[in-house]
């Protein structure tokens, strides 16, 4: 039963829906489950990147008032593809954040990278439900994102599989201000260990990238796998559990379990835990924010325990994975030094995947970008963008 | 974030709290969490059956208004004990039910067997909290507390470990009528597969009691250990299950999991499960209850699942524990069959600590029972009472 501010919001009339990266992965699968229901969304702008076509084609399916292409140079020929609709088309970045900015009930966040910054900024500031699927920006701005979301009554449903989970497990009352006054005592955020796992130190030191890139659950994109073999992913997770939960980072703990089926889990206080599980398979934590806080149904493949048979788990590795220690080190630091940390390791993956340093190589330049460049407070998206900057410059230099 | 109908039940004043069957396990547990937090409880009835010493002790440490044994024999012991102090003393059928009766916002309805029907029917007619931990009570006459629950505005809190657990994951929207229209798709009920989950039908025939005795996980007595190992418990839950949250059998599922690490599942039509994991501890789902919706610290065991290392799951046998498939019938027959499977298993089981029958004995003389006995409507806990005669009866006639 949601609370009187939830029901408020969660009006009669279909739910008015926009979509941020419509044609990545997330919201390919986003647009996919709107199409199933259309009685109960009504789609207002999609937001593509360059991908003219595909964007033309779900805007038509979709029936979106707006379709906003990031890259101008493709204006023309998504206007083309556009022409006779009635759908409005534009192009550019400020653009892409009118659209986020254009009033809608419910707002998928899934441009990726520093560009999903400020149109997941604009979408904050509506006081509507953001579903937030890029993480760099909860990563890099996370106080900021919070603060407007405070400010102007938004909710952020998060989409990333072990925050949606956490988010689920808090129920309705995710809603609360933080998870400390909900009698949590810790969350829990499970980690498959990636590919490298079971490797020692020495055996790390002379993986290639296309070790790394075969995830044996999830598929991803190359940067997503690198950040998972090296459990750097494991660590930004951290840092937006921090910010999404209210919780300090000594109570948000990361467990290993490799058939990743426990999404994550939240231990309270009278001792007991809750855990999601599911299937891998983005439908459903994209499907849960959609329908928060009722459940939509989805055709995504139920889970079968009988089947899977065993679940393990164990502790992680310190040792191996200095990524958990450096991600730590950058919340405790605060302010600018998750951008910091996030330009580092951009930096170094590029450099990994290009043959360029060695696996290990990874997590000793973030560490030397967070020892060598002094955070400073987080005041505003040109704070991220400097740290961003400077991050990114020192870790070319170490490269180099 | 609580519901309205649910702030209005939880008043700024003490929960005013009573404990039916207080100096049993379940109740001793529920004394001490009170005892811890004086502040938020106020107690106003403790019930015990014969043992008057317990219960004096009890209703002085918990600063009881009324102490009540069933037992009329053990008045005078009762009242020698708290003489001089302001607690009111009464004995008897009549004095356990007025007890239930009085006032209170929280009642744990821990009286076991058919004993505790009665009272807990009382309880149901105050509109309050109804923990509850008499699994006859529901097994036997679902349909009938149910209705008043509904009927008087009373919320039915599970306090067995499964049941606490799928109350737990549906969240503060547990009150809601029933979970089909909470975008619920199944509920899978975990099982230890008991101390003969391994041995074939061959080996299971000459089992002896002492063979069932030594639960791996929870310390019980003998009959519910006895349960366990024919699973008729499990089946018992299925009924609870149905009546607690109105789902039919079909989407009300076992998983043996021989760990009983997790308690228990919801699977969602979105393909999310949500689970409640927790240590082997009474105190967690009690605590559970006794602070819904909010959070009560306790100090039971936290759960470490690297430590644990391994869950394992597998799908029950059908053949093997036939008494999933009787309490499945026994449902479906509705009435009084599932008081009638209640009853049978109570004396055949009897007979089996008695050496009198074998394992697989128990089962036989349950399905002669169900099959021989036709079930009539449940109108009242003189039909639940009539089914029990009927059953024991027959019952031993077989054995004998």
């Amino acid at each position: 039963m949601p609370g009187p501010a939830t029901e408020a919001r969660f009006p009669d009339r279909p739910r008015r829906v926009s979509i941020l990266g419509a044609t990545g992965s997330i919201g390919r699968s986003t647009a996919a489950l709107l199409r199933e229901r259309p009685d109960l969304y009504d789609v207002q702008a999609i937001v593509g990147g360059d991908r003219a076509a595909e964007l033309a084609a779900l805007a038509l399916a979709l029936g979106a008032k707006r379709a906003v292409i990031a890259n101008p140079d493709r204006l023309a020929e998504l206007s083309g593809l556009l022409a006779g609709s009635d759908i409005e088309v534009e192009a550019g970045r400020e653009a892409v954040v009118a659209a986020a900015a254009l009033p809608a009930d419910w707002i998928m966040s899934a441009i990726t990278g520093a560009a999903g910054l400020e149109p997941t900024m604009a979408a904050l500031r509506q006081g509507s439900f953001v579903a937030l699927a890029n993480k760099e920006s909860i990563v890099c701005a996370g106080d900021l994102m919070i603060k407007a979301a405070h400010a102007h009554g938004s909710l952020i449903l998060p989409v990333d599989s072990e925050h949606n989970a956490i988010f689920q497990c808090l129920g309705s009352r995710g809603e609360s201000d933080g998870a400390a006054d909900m009698g949590v005592e810790k969350l829990i955020l499970t980690a498959s260990g990636g590919p490298f796992r079971q490797l020692s130190l020495a055996e790390m030191a002379h993986v290639r990238p296309s070790d790394a890139l075969a995830h044996p659950v999830w598929s991803m994109g190359a940067k997503i796998s690198i950040d998972s073999a090296t459990m750097m992913n494991k660590g930004f997770e951290i840092i937006e559990a921090h910010h999404l939960f209210g919780l300090p980072p000594a109570r948000i703990e990361v467990l290993v379990h490799p058939q990743s089926v426990i999404h994550s889990m939240v231990g309270f206080v009278d001792g007991s835990h809750l855990a999601q599980l599911g299937s891998p398979d983005m439908r459903i934590p994209i499907a849960s924010t959609l329908g928060w806080p009722e459940r939509l149904t989805t055709g995504a493949p139920r889970l079968d325990l009988a089947e899977i048979g065993d679940l393990t788990f164990e502790p992680p590795d310190p040792i191996r994975f200095p990524a958990l220690r450096l991600a730590r080190s950058a919340l405790e630091a605060g302010g600018t030094a998750p951008a910091l940390l996030n330009a580092a390791n951009e930096v170094a993956v590029e450099a990994f995947l290009q043959g360029a340093i060695g696996f290990l190589d990874i997590a000793r330049i973030c560490e030397r970008v967070l020892d060598d460049i002094e955070s400073t407070r987080l005041m505003d998206l040109a704070a991220v963008a400097l740290a961003d900057q400077q991050g990114r410059a020192l870790a070319k230099q170490l490269i180099g």
